[in-house]
């Protein structure tokens, strides 16, 4: 038996939390089901994909009974966020949950072989660091696009974490483009890892939902936790090698230009309703103090646009993936970018003009 | 050669509401094509799928030449709503048409057959009718939702229209349930119509997007044209008899039951979380002064609910498809509303409590 009182928005909350880990294709009904768990005073609840574990800890009055139970996850939020009342009373005893709020009433069946549930342990002998929350979400914000969904290799499907020298970077690339953010930390350690993307989609949304100010992480190889405050997340690594992406940095850049990135969006917005209709292609052509944006299609036309940029160094005309360019500047997420080019076969970098800590490279295509 | 400037909202509107009735599988390139036509001092813009055209009339100061051009309708839409500056001039001149606005330029390509557009040609003769917008607008949303989209009745697949004795009838049913709104006008004449759906779709965006206060309505047999302003649809109707609905409305009710129509959508919602997670079924056990609503799914349990109801008549328990009556009160759309039951096999007829002219049936289902 277990029986415990809670408000609706704080368990509402916490099952949505815990609900994001789960697997939308998996075959085993157990994976489907959070576990709810009494200890040491209040209920803490678990979700997994077996990757990814997330435990959040409910804020209950108190408890009767000390019985663990584990209930369809999609059913169980779906019932929570649609009651209207406060107060919600959750009754477990010989294999049945009843939910009661108001006048509502549910009766649900768990599922019985609750000890074959896979708890992650955390253990509490790995590295300790911890970073700002809003710093982290910038950082994954502005790398994690880059990460690829499909590639064969299975270290790229995921964001390399490396701390070293004191500073926390985080690489992700899809074999076009690469994106690195780094952040100075408080660590003398130095280790690295893999996180797979749908982990880091888990973390971004812990990271963002959290009113925390920080973000406690602890590093043990192949397990690496995050917590804040009532809400832990623990992942399986990825056991792969990052390759080496310093190689691909560009050096020596014969053309930099600085414009501004929503005349830059908008314009490129434009020009791609056409590149969208035909090659995927845009062709920036850099003269003096003006930027010509401009794409084809052999059965719609062609569009061209213009604007304003400061140049220095040589002028350029090479091309590009319009939707690398444009997902580069809404992740900035700054006014002011420079475009670093080499030239139209070397990977062009852009960066914010006053900020430190990020840059994005892209490679050209060909005309 | 055509030329003219014209205000980016009004081109952009324009372009939508004529884009609006073009059909999304179109083999015919041609079908996939506005056609733009100069015409007594402004230029007239053609959508079609063959059944229903829109006719859209744009505003412009003037424009030089005489020639119409087609071109591709979702490229020239998304090009203008795309466009920053208000103002847009069009160039048509040797096959190619010319978009500029501000420092934004394309070069679009155009159908060179415009001659095979289909123009579906409004007949002067027909019975003239109109309608206040507002009283249109909810009409059709009362009843549309209702018509079938895939029916192997064809009558079924749309909306019928009746005139008779002074009154407008819309009728929609899928078989298993109907609606019907009514509305006095001034009007002799007696006739009736089914449009499809697809084609009242339209009529929907076009009566609920136009600021006219009247639709003007000419029916001539097999064609049905409405008119708001600038805009003017042309619809083929379907040649088809509408089964006579008169025989399906119930008369003699055993019980009637006044209720508050957010208490119940609340409660339903609830219900259904487990219902659409087993057997698509609500039960109605009706005593004295509640209603409880409840439903069963073998895999996940159980849910009950209730809400005081004000009864007239006989206590009674009925089943029914729960979306069936979730749809019908949120189209209803009044606080008030009436459940008039026979028994739990015959129609029950669902209306607002103090509003004439609407009535919604619907069949139970087995316990």
């Amino acid at each position: 038996m277990l029986r415990f009182s809670v408000n609706k928005s704080e368990i509402a909350k916490k099952i949505s939390i815990a609900s994001s880990s789960i697997g939308s294709r998996t075959v085993d009904p157990i994976l489907q089901c959070l576990l709810f768990k009494p200890t040491d005073g209040h209920i803490s609840i678990y979700g997994t994909d077996l990757q990814t574990s997330v435990i959040s800890l409910v804020r209950v009055g108190e408890y009767e009974g000390n019985e663990s139970f584990a209930v369809d996850a999609e059913l169980i939020d779906d019932i929570v966020s649609n009651l209207s009342e406060e107060e919600v009373i959750f009754e477990y005893s010989n294999g049945k949950l009843l939910v009661k709020s108001g006048k509502a009433k549910y009766n649900i069946s768990t599922i019985s072989d609750i000890e074959r549930f896979p708890i992650i342990e955390v253990d509490n002998g790995g590295v300790r660091f911890s970073i700002d929350t809003s710093i982290l979400e910038e950082m994954l914000e502005r790398v994690s696009f880059c990460a690829s969904s499909e590639s064969a290799m299975r270290a790229l499907n995921g964001v390399y974490w490396e701390v070293h020298g004191g500073f926390l970077r985080l690489v992700a690339s899809d074999g076009y483009r690469l994106a690195l953010a780094e952040q100075k930390l408080d660590i003398d350690s130095e280790f690295d890892f893999i996180l797979a993307l749908k982990s880091v989609k888990e973390l971004e949304k812990l990271v963002s939902s959290t009113t925390e100010p920080t973000i406690n992480i602890v590093y043990d190889h192949s397990i690496v936790s995050f917590n804040a405050g009532d809400v832990t997340m623990v992942v399986r690594t990825v056991e792969e090698t990052f390759p080496d992406y310093k190689r691909v940095l560009p050096k020596a850049f014969k053309t930099r230009v600085v414009l501004n990135s929503d005349d830059f969006s908008e314009a490129l917005k434009r020009v791609m309703i056409i590149s969208k209709r035909g090659n995927e292609k845009v062709q920036l052509k850099i003269t003096d103090d003006v930027m010509e944006l401009s794409s084809q299609s052999p059965d719609f036309g062609e569009a061209i646009e213009n604007i304003p940029v400061t140049k220095d160094g040589e002028d350029l005309i090479v091309n590009f993936n319009p939707k690398f360019l444009s997902e580069a500047v809404k992740h900035i997420g700054e006014k002011e970018i420079e475009f670093n080019f080499v030239d139209n076969i070397n990977p062009l970098q852009i960066n914010p003009r006053n900020v430190e800590g990020y840059i994005y490279i892209v490679l050209p295509v060909r005309a």
